[in-house]
């Protein structure tokens, strides 16, 4: 034992769902505290610190319905080395490899909150970016992979004198041979310039930033130089801390749209993973997504209204001094259920259309009018 | 469309489990095609190479049992990018999200495995370090989280003099107060430098390296320096990528053990995710781990001995110019145990014991003879 060491005595909290009686809850518990801590059998574990605040602590079993209970259990903040991949492997690093425990809530002291500057824009920043105050965002996507960048430049071009506020890559367009990257971004960037010269708004491009790790902050700062507006990152292929690093730089200076790419298994289960809330909401504002895109309910995906919904309503939960994030549901929507999710999600929600922007008609401007009237509206 | 785009006409084909009936299945298997690449409604997709190559392609379906098929689809290798980031999202990316989809296995052809290092020890590297070649290697992990670096330290000391192969830290040892990074790095290099001099074995220190992803190729180094023989990575929590980036650097040259944390929800539903085999076994070594750690059969974790064995069997199966990487089967695991491991997986495995190694009697020295003399039996 360290002679000399102390811990602050604060600790966070972690609800996780797990199925069975109360005697295999209670067993399951407590193998929990052990397995993301100290991995140790108990009766090898050393009295004191260790065993008394290292280990993690079950502070409640609440039956929330038959067989099913909701498990609180604490971490000492300073298992964390409060950096974001150590809190994660505390929360659920060993854990989610066992079948049947679900992340369902995560609740940080103000200490370990304090260390993450989270999200360097939210809500307000780039409605502030936008000089949009009043009304949802509206956003798409450039598409197909596979278009030369003249193509996609030109649809750029047409969305944003449309009136789109913001337009990112497809998270599938890459730096392909169809496509490359700096050409892209360049072109785009110059194409949505252009057209807010024209029309006085202030949309902007937001590029795909996926790719190899030691060249995505050279290329985030390649985009800021050249004019584009934001980043979109897909946290499942890059790693949760990559957002996290380019959130923080206050010289870089760009809102982060996160993209749910890779990260299904996380919540296609019913019994193991995170809920929806956790992943889409919490994890995302704590590594300094300004924006996340998730699939709506009622789209080729499977989310319910009600995970939606979860998911959004995490977006703005109190989370120390983190700012609220943007929810911007996407996933095959359609402009018919705009006024729906309008009813669902408020004002404070970015609207993603991809495909059906396209079918709307031939024209891509007179599309996004139609999109931006329909919004304007609301 | 590009007028003088051409692709190479290779591709890489993607096997995914899905349940249903076979028109249902039909209908999924064109779903991913789409989904996977131009995620754009198959009306508006334009004709010729993108329509025609770029779309991912069904190549097979086939019913392995009843309601239960195999689906093979192949992508051009441009979508991928050439690097992994965007070769996982083309694999696996937003289908992620689709419940009763599941990765089974993945066939690269050489032009793109050939612009991926993979390991740059593999088993014969690893062998050739610790130089030994004709038995399983010896892994025990330093632990529990809490104790001083002085006392991890001699751990590391004691496991070494009694000839543990490879010792590292426990995958929840990072940089906290309880034993800073750099100071524990220092001390336990020189522990096992003095427990080698005293034996004349070859036995390594292998840190864990999770943390900030701008800390950790700076972090790499140090170790190199101060004399550790490898490193150990969740790629769940830091990214996949970070582990090629380092593999792939002939100045730092050291050995990488996969760690699982977090990537169990990949893995823990029948009907999501990816095989054991695809996920420990061909990603683990695309990205260029050496060995992998991953829970064996009859410990606290839940793999069956035929998911175990799966996961073996991908660690060497052709894949390219990619080496074979080592097995570490570990968690929970007991020395008794370790006959049937070694009729299970033969001579080429790392036996990973922790907890079990403190048990079998106080002297942590007599304990790690009692192991390697179990193991040079084998």
């Amino acid at each position: 034992m360290n002679n000399n060491l102390q811990l602050s005595g604060e600790r966070f909290r972690i609800s996780y769902i797990l199925r069975g009686n109360y005697e295999e809850i209670s067993k399951k518990a407590k193998n929990i505290c052990y397995e993301q801590t100290v991995e140790f059998p108990e009766d090898l574990v050393p009295i004191g610190i260790i065993k008394d605040q290292i280990v993690g602590r079950i502070e409640d079993l609440i039956e929330i319905e038959k067989g099913k209970y909701e498990v609180i259990i604490s971490y000492a903040v300073e298992t964390s080395g409060f950096e974001l991949t150590q809190l994660f492997n505390v929360i659920y690093g060993n854990t989610s490899i066992k079948p049947g425990i679900k992340v369902d809530k995560i609740v940080l002291p103000d200490i370990l909150l304090n260390r993450f500057k989270g999200p360097q824009f939210g809500r307000k920043g780039i409605r502030k970016l936008l000089e949009v105050f009043d009304r949802p965002l509206l956003c798409t996507a450039l598409k197909p992979m596979g278009l030369s960048t003249d193509k996609l430049a030109k649809q750029a071009y047409e969305f944003a004198k449309g009136g789109i506020d913001i337009i990112k890559d497809d998270h599938g367009i890459a730096d392909q041979i169809f496509s490359p990257f700096e050409e892209r971004v360049q072109k785009c960037c110059e194409a949505v310039a252009r057209a807010n010269q024209e029309t006085g708004y202030k949309s902007f491009y937001v590029p795909n930033m996926n790719g190899p790790t030691e060249k995505i902050k050279k290329k985030a700062f390649f985009v800021k130089e050249v004019g584009a507006g934001g980043l979109v990152i897909s946290p499942g292929l890059t790693g949760w801390d990559i957002i996290r690093q380019l959130a923080e730089d206050n010289t870089l200076s760009l809102p982060i749209l996160s993209h749910p790419a890779f990260l299904g298994s996380f919540v296609t289960s019913q019994d193991n993973g995170m809920s929806h809330g956790v992943l889409f909401g919490q994890i995302m504002r704590l590594i300094g997504a300004d924006a996340i895109i998730f699939p709506n309910y009622g789209g080729r995906f499977s989310f319910s209204q009600e995970e939606c919904i979860s998911i959004a309503k995490m977006t703005k939960a109190p989370m120390g001094h983190m700012a609220s994030i943007f929810p911007a549901p996407g996933g095959g929507m359609t402009m018919n259920k705009l006024p729906d999710m309008f009813e669902v999600y408020g004002k404070d929600v970015i609207f993603l259309i991809g495909g059906d922007l396209h079918r709307h008609s031939k024209d891509l401007v007179k599309n996004s009018q139609y999109f931006r009237k329909i919004v304007e509206k609301m």
